[in-house]
């Protein structure tokens, strides 16, 4: 009976003892590890709703986190910690990545079509540009709760317009284009549950895309039913919008236009702003200070993304089909083709490290990543990853115009 | 005896329990919280040799770091992740600090006096500028191992020249002044342990510091033996160093100059680049395509630090003695100055929020530090700090010409 007892005591005690370690060590275990989170990314999986986690600076996969929806076109921001991606799907979904942990926190289903957004220069407040129903959703950073819902201008439909190239400026601003009501407005997020909203009209037929300057002072929006391009001077805004490089567009077009380029391709190199030219094959080179054009490059393919590497020593280029396998690299001084890569099927993206040893290149068609060491141009690593697409790392936490 | 027996099983078990709980707990309390480093910053505390650790979206301070030897010049550079601060106090010891767990992880005694260091492009490479003796010591980032010692050119005495200027380039390269040598020298870090130096002989007497542009391509050295300033422009190498701004530095001085001032404050904003004219009240202006000076802004005394707004669009000015109790802000279209602070006394440095929407400012008279928000241009917060100099914070981790 004694011993019956002790038996039951020391079951009872181990028993206790068994389920209070295994609490210690389910609270201890499951952390992951201290880690910096300068050095990460988020690769786009589009066809399976998912994204991988990388490190960028010992070049390899961390983490998939999946059931992200439609990613077929999908852009990111980051966190001002850098901790968090927010990862905008088609499917008008906004997802709270956590890096660390590698896990979805949060996902708020905001519009039926959307096209991406971004994070105001505070870090307080996400910015949605929506398709459907047209206009600008504000949300808080941190628990992704509704401040405001902005609707777009109504183009001739009478229905708010859709809106594109939603860009970050400094002092908690987002510039933005209404595609169907021919307009750029400026969103002031400094109340961000009442925003005030300037507004440009008459700035150009269509405007498909936009982008900010490196700066945050130009916002550029893309003409899709006419030629050139509208420029907004944040600075002198009261000067209204003008347009720049009369010739860029479709108008003189001679091929057909496989892709519409993104202008989020664009870079400021040295002195100049490199851009790919719309169904041409070529890249067009203009003045940051006048915008005129100054010079063209021929490529070997209507170019979509031109990038310029974060030292802007040279301008990396990738195509529309059917030359979508390749890549091209311009040195900047000379303007001249230094090199073509050739480096998988479909290249869909590039993004460069933060100060540019190398850049990572998606392979959507072979099912890979690619990391291409800047100064030898050759091939450092490959990684498997599912169709991917766009690549984000995370300094883009520190930058504006995302 | 058997219950003698059962209380004392269950007392080992206790003991034994306790035991492991203890452990279990000592693994699982120690580790401090997941969180991203990119909103981290460093304070340093001159007088005390020790860091505050501090996040610049709350606004607050996270810890501190003792130990740190000789901070009275102190300079700090970031690792790749954004994880590691690495601290070069004026002592010469380079000290590597954990942002996430607080601790001084490393310290290296590597010279006898030293005037702060780089870390290269890939973040592999720590580089050490050193005054004596002189010369430029590179380290394994991860470990502080040593893996290259480069004596600088001997100056007129014979001794290895002071090296000044320290900055990072594209390309794992670094560049840097020899005040003693009258020289510029590019090192490639590519092979750290067998570095390649590209020297430039007889740019002007006693370059006393450098500076490289944000896209890594000039470095620019101020001569403190005659008027004009040193530049390099990385991508045309071969046409050698030139001088610029020949009429900058102390041959027009007036009155006394109280402080050099730091080359590292210089600005691009917009197309101009904004430099702290020695010893006059004045800030110039200069021409970032042809350096030269297109206009002067008056300030209240000598200006020490003149440092652009993330967005460039305005310039924020600290002063020498006896005017180191203010601070000036220039307005960039207009060149005028728009306010005038007195924020403290002893404001020694200052340190934007990567996105621009606050600066930082140490005042060391004061103990205190300031966050003002640059859109209403007033204080947002105070923290307290023991004699604060530098700040720097994590997203210089992923910039160039640091």
């Amino acid at each position: 009976m004694a011993g019956s007892t002790l038996a039951t005591g020391r079951r009872t005690l181990a028993r206790l003892l068994a389920a209070l370690l295994s609490l210690a060590l389910a609270a201890c275990v499951s952390p992951p590890p201290l880690r910096g989170t300068g050095n990460l990314g988020v690769v786009i999986e589009r066809a399976s709703g998912s994204v991988q986690i990388v490190d960028n600076t010992h070049e390899q996969a961390l983490a998939r986190v999946q059931g992200l929806g439609d990613l077929s076109h999908a852009s990111v921001v980051f966190s001002a910690d850098a901790r968090y991606a927010y990862v905008f799907g088609r499917d008008g979904a906004i997802s709270k990545v956590d890096l660390l942990t590698a896990r979805l926190v949060q996902r708020v289903e905001q519009a039926s079509n959307s096209i991406g957004g971004a994070i105001s220069s505070d870090g307080r407040v996400i910015a949605a540009q929506n398709y459907s129903p047209g206009g600008v959703k504000l949300f808080d950073a941190d628990s992704l709760a509704l401040l405001a819902s902005v609707p777009a201008a109504a183009g001739a439909n009478g229905q708010p317009s859709r809106v594109v190239g939603l860009a970050d400026l400094p002092g908690k601003r987002f510039a933005y284009a209404l595609f169907d009501a021919d307009e750029i407005d400026v969103l002031d997020a400094s109340t961000p549950t009442a925003p005030k909203i300037q507004r440009f009209a008459h700035i150009g037929k269509q405007p498909y895309d936009g982008l900010a300057s490196g700066d945050g002072r130009y916002f550029i929006a893309g003409l899709y039913g006419e030629d050139g391009l509208a420029l907004l001077d944040s600075w002198h805004a009261d000067a209204g919008v003008r347009r720049i490089l009369a010739g860029y567009g479709r108008g003189r077009q001679t091929l057909p236009v496989y892709k519409m380029p993104h202008l989020r391709g664009w870079s400021i190199a040295g002195d100049y702003a490199f851009l790919p030219a719309i169904g041409q094959h070529e890249v067009l080179v203009a003045d940051n200070r006048s915008w005129a054009q100054v010079a063209t490059v021929p490529v070997l393919g209507q170019p979509v993304f031109v990038m310029a590497e974060p030292g802007g020593r040279r301008v990396w280029v990738n195509f529309a089909f059917p030359d979508n396998d390749k890549v091209q690299v311009i040195d900047v001084p000379t303007r001249q083709v230094i090199k073509t890569l050739q480096p998988g099927r479909a290249i869909l993206h590039m993004e460069f490290t933060p100060r540019g040893d190398a850049v990572w290149l998606s392979s959507r068609d072979d099912n890979k990543l690619l990391v291409i060491d800047t100064t030898t141009l050759t091939v450092r690593r490959t990684l498997p990853a599912l169709e991917p697409s766009g690549i984000f790392f995370s300094s883009r936490a520190s930058r504006m115009g995302m």
